[in-house]
């Protein structure tokens, strides 16, 4: 069995049988108990860290791909040592989250051994939440960058058709403390995840965050969804979208420039997308790492504030108080994810 | 002497009599002739690329520190060897530029011996501009990653003083093509050296790019030095200029949280900048990479286009234009540089 990471194991009663849910259905899928485990945990804990696009409402996607022979549930995954540091992941088409599931800890191996490691995953799928691998690297003390390609949201800057994923950058660091440093900030104005959701529920989208079909700016979230999402800050958000795309699609020999099928509406084939993973042991070049970074955050933190703001954040704390907070309780979950696990245990 | 890269040697002539009268200043501030030589290049390179702000306008800047002892003409770099793939290096507060010449030197060495190279450098000063070093692993058929801090300039997110600096991420790769994909973008709304030029000519800086001192928004470049840049895209701008200041101050033994000096008004001390080096070689999971990268940026291209735009351009691909149409004319100077290098030449 997979250690369980996040904590996932500490939710409430009523989470832990929640998951025993996802993960029966997930085998009732044809997924091995180990992979229904992994990728139960991982949409559970979208669901507590509040990223409720990558949670649950996604689970009935999974087992439909499965269902249409678009994801492996038996895949035969292949791991290429290419040298000490760096291993290559063929993923024969699994669920996305078993292949960054071996990518991580691979990743980490290789880290631990060499002081680097640098891991790439072709022929994967969807692994939901970035920031989640980071976790499992930065509790194993090291520092971590993650990049993934998705399907077409985000219009390259000059263009008005989508072509780039959300593109997320993910950034992970030991903090010195229980909570860690993880940046996940995808490259357009607002997570795809949440369209789906606000679709999904029918509510509004924020006014500057898509384009509709048409060029036209709209808060319709089914209207965004057929449309053209917004990269933050123009250019540089269109070329950080860009370097994603290359370093997790051109370089790793997984589906790029577009070709990233969307895992919602099209079933004509595997994702074939592409992760890399890259880690650094923290004391490569100082031996206080931990000390450096205390301060660091430290300094930052008691900045003069801006009216009405209490504390300076860094990346991941928000995330990790609502893990806290929503572990103690239940998972809401929409009556339409309701439906789908009516439908999924039939 | 070092190779000359960027073609610098191939500019017009009187450009090529500007650079020896630059070489001669910092030879006579006590810079060795290749010290002097890769310095000039750097200076000269930033003009043609139409990167003003790094450009000859801080040549005196860079004298004046050497003057005032904060930058060390005569350093003793010490380079340490990690591993194969690694390597550290204090620069003894020596000019940046030599620094981090030696460092994506070593990167590149590093990566063609093993795939990748990883090259921290600390007690090194500002080095100009990411991209010129970037550049040189391209043209040496290596992906690249580049991260430096740099003096305070941006407010993290909720704060109202300004800690972290512009904080570049630097992005090259190969493309197949005699042009390099270039991504050299700054995590403010707008780079500092621009706003500085602006000063020294009393030129305006965009509305909604900076605040003065009192956190207003202002269009006066003087009031906006003393002020506060903004960050792209709000908190996730933000949380990429932390990740910088860590990969590239915490990490490598370097100054970071807003200990970075100005360097044109704080001579206290030395800078002690850190940067950070990655190279990958770009065949070490698919064999084809050219013709893959290729292939993206043809896909991206041949998007529809937005009204009045005429080709959807790869971040480098303007600089490289402006390198090559700057690169056969006279290099204008500002009469406020002119005068620097009367006095710099007395």
């Amino acid at each position: 069995m997979t250690k369980q990471f996040h904590g996932v194991e500490k939710a409430s009663l009523k989470t832990q049988n929640l998951k025993k849910e996802v993960i029966k259905i997930f085998k009732k899928y044809g997924l091995s108990n180990n992979h229904a485990l992994i990728s139960a945990n991982a949409l559970i804990n979208a669901e507590l860290v509040g990223a409720y696009g990558h949670g649950l409402s996604r689970l009935k996607m999974y087992c439909d791909r499965i269902s249409k022979k678009v994801i492996n549930p038996k895949p035969k995954i292949k791991i290429k040592k290419i040298s000490q540091s760096i291993s290559y992941i063929d993923a024969n088409d699994s669920i996305g989250f078993v292949a960054a599931d071996i990518a991580i800890k691979r990743a980490i191996i290789n880290a631990k051994k060499t002081g680097i490691g640098l891991v790439a995953v072709k022929n994967s799928g969807h692994y939901g939440l970035s920031g989640y691998y980071a976790e499992q690297a930065v509790k194993k003390n090291l520092i971590t960058m993650i990049y993934t390609n998705a399907p077409p949201a985000v219009a390259p800057h000059g263009a008005i058709k989508s072509l780039f994923g959300t593109n997320p950058i993910c950034f992970g660091t030991p903090t010195g403390s229980k909570i860690p440093f993880i940046l996940d900030t995808s490259i357009s104005m607002i997570n795809r995840g949440k369209i789906r959701v606000a679709s999904r529920n029918n509510q509004k989208i924020p006014f500057g965050v898509a384009l509709d079909k048409f060029g036209k700016p709209t808060t319709d979230a089914k209207k965004a969804l057929q449309g053209v999402q917004l990269p933050i800050a123009g250019f540089r958000g269109s070329g950080l979208a860009w370097m994603v795309d290359i370093l997790s699609g051109v370089f790793t020999g997984g589906n790029h420039s577009g070709k990233v099928k969307d895992p919602f509406d099209d079933f004509s084939g595997p994702q074939n997308i592409g992760h890399l993973f890259i880690t650094f042991k923290t004391n490569l070049f100082v031996k206080n790492y931990n000390k450096r970074i205390k301060e660091n955050i430290y300094r930052i933190k008691r900045l003069p504030k801006i009216k009405g703001v209490k504390e300076i954040m860094y990346p991941g704390q928000n995330k990790y108080k609502r893990f806290k907070k929503n572990s103690k309780k239940e998972i809401k979950i929409s009556s339409m994810t309701k439906k789908d696990f009516t439908i999924l245990k039939k």
